[in-house]
């Protein structure tokens, strides 16, 4: 299944694409994609619902967050062999984690606000891990079986915030708007190997990032499981899994986002996001 | 006031301490100490109640930490600087912030879990301020109008995770109950000065940190003001503002947390914390 989430910010209705690509309601098996309706067991219910029979959704409506109730934005960095050589820093021997705040999430195609004051605004097209069901010390055999889905996030990062402004990368990864997850939760079924996505992104048209899950230096199967030895993770909660080579900060000279730009970026079979960016308010 | 919420995990009601000590029901007045009851003019309503009016809670219920719907929990690094001289580190320039996960929020007496596999579990007596009203690009003179209270929070830390486990703070600081908030949400018309309060932790009965706010190096009203610039603070968030001297990393020889040890801690005027700490289960 691909789920999605409708209407305006704070006011989503729980949906899905059907077959054919349309929007189908599904406000009347589910109150939202977030907690208990996120478990593997509720998202195998839904799935055997015959699509056809949902109501459909009129229009084009806005598309928000794929799933709702994140408690934490995990994520990993430096976590793509192409994409560490290309920042200039080793492989980790174990995962980078930092955690995005969760105020930052926003639909797949709402806008990207430029934070007053920022100059280096960069795009990181990222594998986004959806948590189905709590986990704590799992090990990597069953870490899959916690998974509800997955979906595109993009890790937009501001670099002077995150790395010339004292110390722990937070500053820079969790400025409002950029965390856009979705368009899709695709149902881990739907999704078959994470471990072999391929992944892209564009600005203005150029293409950016071109890459592939095949080069994460850490699979989804060893970071639930890793993660989940340090905190509890619960429903809802997404980990993103890292970015492939083609972030600005590694271009000579560096390539930063301004207003006016679009920044458009997807993984195979989990979709397209598109932003346009703009000075923040 | 002294606000509180009490009963067992994930079903606190809220309350109030009164000018007896008793605790008191606030069921009726307002569902729970999240969201747009944090408004400090929500509060303020809420403080022209007779308190003697009030039920009685009966009994001695578990306390749960005294605000909900947390969404992050922001921490100062090295913020006090007779405790960055302490810790070898020069006082920052400007804020170093990081995240803890909000899933590692516990009630201020609930026991403290030592993860698998941790050796080096450390204390860090913090004041906790607690956002009432979303706060953005905030000026420092306007930034207390966005506080709804002051709390203790206990910013456990586990010094290898932290550390000597790969870049960033957080799988340090985010393990299941290293989060304990309470006992009270103080309200800012009885707290004062924040940047007046005597802070104080110890083990086993023995002094540990003995501090003050006085020697933040970025108080208050500046942290709100400077975090805003860079991401939007929501009502329920907590911004835990760095602790004073005396941590266990500190001591020579270093000094860790075992099962079996009892930490006790607390702020003037908003209470005390007593934690039991245990083996993870």
């Amino acid at each position: 299944m691909k789920l999605i989430r409708y209407g305006e910010p704070g006011r989503e209705r729980p949906g899905l694409v059907d077959a054919d690509g349309a929007l189908r309601d599904l406000s009347a098996h589910v109150e939202d994609l977030s907690g208990a309706a996120l478990d593997p067991a509720a998202l195998a219910r839904l799935g055997t619902l015959d699509a056809t029979s949902l109501p459909l959704v009129e229009g084009t409506p806005r598309l928000g967050p794929c799933v709702a109730g994140t408690g934490k934005f995990v994520c990993i960095g430096l976590n793509f062999s192409d994409h560490a050589a290309e920042a200039g820093a080793a492989v980790p021997s174990e995962p980078i984690v930092f955690m995005k705040a969760n105020s930052a999430i926003v639909g797949p195609n709402d806008d990207l606000r430029i934070p007053r004051g920022a100059e280096k605004v960069d795009w990181e097209v990222e594998l986004g891990v959806v948590i189905g069901r709590t986990a704590k010390y799992v090990d990597k055999a069953d870490a899959l079986d916690y998974v509800a889905g997955y979906c595109v996030a993009h890790d937009v990062s501001e670099r002077a915030f995150q790395i010339e402004r004292q110390g722990q990368w937070t500053k820079g990864k969790s400025c409002d708007t950029f965390g856009p997850v979705g368009p899709w939760l695709v149902t881990t079924d739907e999704v078959g190997d994470p471990g072999d996505l391929g992944m892209w992104l564009k600005v203005n048209g150029e293409t950016m990032q071109k890459g592939s899950s095949k080069t994460m230096v850490f699979g989804v199967a060893e970071l639930i499981s890793y993660l989940s030895q340090f905190m509890s993770l619960h429903p809802g909660d997404i980990i993103s899994t890292g970015t492939p080579p083609g972030v600005g900060m590694g271009m000579k000279p560096p390539r930063y986002l301004k207003a006016g730009d679009v920044v458009e970026l997807g993984i195979d079979g989990l979709g397209a996001q598109r932003q346009a960016v703009k000075a923040d308010l």
